[in-house]
């Protein structure tokens, strides 16, 4: 479900990373080298090519990107050039740095990410910042987001397909309950959403369907402008259909008056490894345009064909 | 600072594992065999032990033993003999189950396992009960306790020297502050206590003693019946000074009309490997008679000798 494209014969890391220094020197930088290399390697092949980089020419081949390229083009190359923990962890730290409401990186770290990867992605953390995630991200939020991210982004959920159906029911009427209210962050609400395996939630939302007649993110919908529901909803829509989460973030993004480069970045930076293929197809049903056109449309340079080449339209 | 003793020459691992099974065969079971087996062998060799077991007799150790010993003796033997992350998930398990606000088990092992621990622990978790360490907890508290405890369980603390001292200073008024009003549960007390790396902890509690002439715990005394505050001087107490919270706890279980077995052998088994030569001097100071003595005079038989042996006591 990947959009990555790796060649079935790979040069051995110090080649691509004698390319890559290639690229940087002369006149000008070679921008069409480093992406016809970069974009067609996976997660363990770059971090191979960082590390005979650093071997070879004693310098962090990630600095060396960052000298070269500039804005978009430099932002997404370094982005998608990060293994995946430092990267998750990087993209966690900026967005708990801002700390605002409407910014989705962390709900998207912490509930598309297995619970290994999460996991990476706290020791990653650590290791760059000298501070815990839940530390920075409780510090930098308040009231109804802080009773909701801190335990997002600390859980370790259990992976398991089992499923307590006799529980589905009593916690999905639980749910309906509290909404009906109004009590959206309710203790209860956070409670079952933050800890509950992603098996289990489904057949709680499932059985809440069913009981209700209703999605229970549409009941999540009462105010549109309501950031809070806005956040519920996306923890929702990340755990049952992720493809259809990222698609949306993708629309809003490019139909942003003034294309938004941050958020179209980072979706197809992490997700090209994962499942681009079904975000692809989720956005052209629900565009009627491929995705590739729309992204043409809206880039220019070698940020498009960065873009491009990650979404497997380049003619690599 | 262990007081496990492990002689120079272990026996290789299924030799250990036919002398356990001869001490279960024949007329009666030979209980000083196991103890002097068991409680010289460190947390690797007790593994490997139950692996040969299990080869050479094709069940479990921890089952055979099970159907073998009784009563106190046979739970501080198997408490003992499981690997340290499956011993905590099992003490966390009944503690959590329990959801009694003087339990302390979570506590201990929030508060006084590595960071690292903690994660071997919650995985250990998912694999013996199939659902999250954090889930059961959350299902089972409320309100305060549940505020504080799912955090604190949840945390993957930053374990660097690292201190910011103005935040110290920041945060040690916080405390104070929130103190003052009696807000003992207020959300950025919860947040301070659950995500601030250990050292950081310190170098607050320090500041407030500074700043405001009373230790931190003192001003936390205001009600001694309120089991909420003795959770939060239990945190504190297991981040400043371990050895004198496990002191107490072992007096308590000792000095209670009826021994807390339960206590006493969770306190033992599970610091033995770790710093009961600490916690025996703490207990000496405090009580003036030797933690052996005050042992023996309160447990009898197999339990009190395998206590003994694995406070450094017996004669092997």
């Amino acid at each position: 479900m990947a959009t990555l494209s790796v060649p079935s014969q790979v040069p051995p890391p110090s080649e691509d990373a004698d390319q890559l220094r290639k690229a940087f020197g002369g006149w000008g930088t070679n921008e069409g080298l480093i992406i016809s290399i970069l974009t067609h390697r996976n997660a363990a092949q770059r971090k191979q090519i960082r590390q005979a980089y650093a071997d070879l020419f004693g310098e962090d081949l990630l600095k060396a990107l960052d000298k070269e390229l500039t804005r978009d083009f430099e932002r997404v190359v370094l982005i998608w050039t990060l293994d995946p923990p430092e990267r998750d962890a990087l993209l966690a730290y900026e967005s708990a740095k801002k700390g605002s409401p409407s910014d989705r990186a962390l709900i998207e770290i912490a509930c598309t990410r297995t619970s290994d990867e999460l996991l990476l992605i706290r020791k990653a953390y650590h290791a760059r910042y000298k501070r815990s995630f839940e530390e920075d991200v409780a510090a930098h939020t308040k009231e109804n987001f802080r009773k909701l991210l801190v335990p997002l982004v600390s859980a370790l959920r259990y992976e398991g397909p089992e499923v307590n159906a006799s529980l589905a029911n009593s916690e999905a009427k639980l749910l309906h309950g509290k909404i009906a209210e109004k009590a959206y962050s309710d203790e209860e609400v956070i409670r079952i959403l933050t800890t509950r395996s992603k098996a289990q939630l489904l057949a709680t939302f499932n059985e809440y369907n069913n009981d209700f007649g209703n999605p229970i993110s549409k009941d999540l919908k009462a105010d549109p402008k309501d950031e809070f529901l806005s956040a519920l909803r996306a923890v929702i829509k990340c755990f049952t259909y992720p493809e259809k989460y990222y698609e949306k973030i993708i629309r809003l993004a490019i139909n942003k008056m003034g294309t938004d480069e941050g958020a179209l970045t980072r979706v197809i930076a992490t997700r090209a490894e994962v499942d681009m293929k079904l975000i692809k197809d989720a956005y052209y049903k629900r565009n009627s345009v491929p995705l590739e056109r729309a992204i043409k449309k809206d880039t220019t340079g070698d940020y498009e064909d960065f873009l491009l080449a990650l979404i497997g339209q380049d003619d690599a």
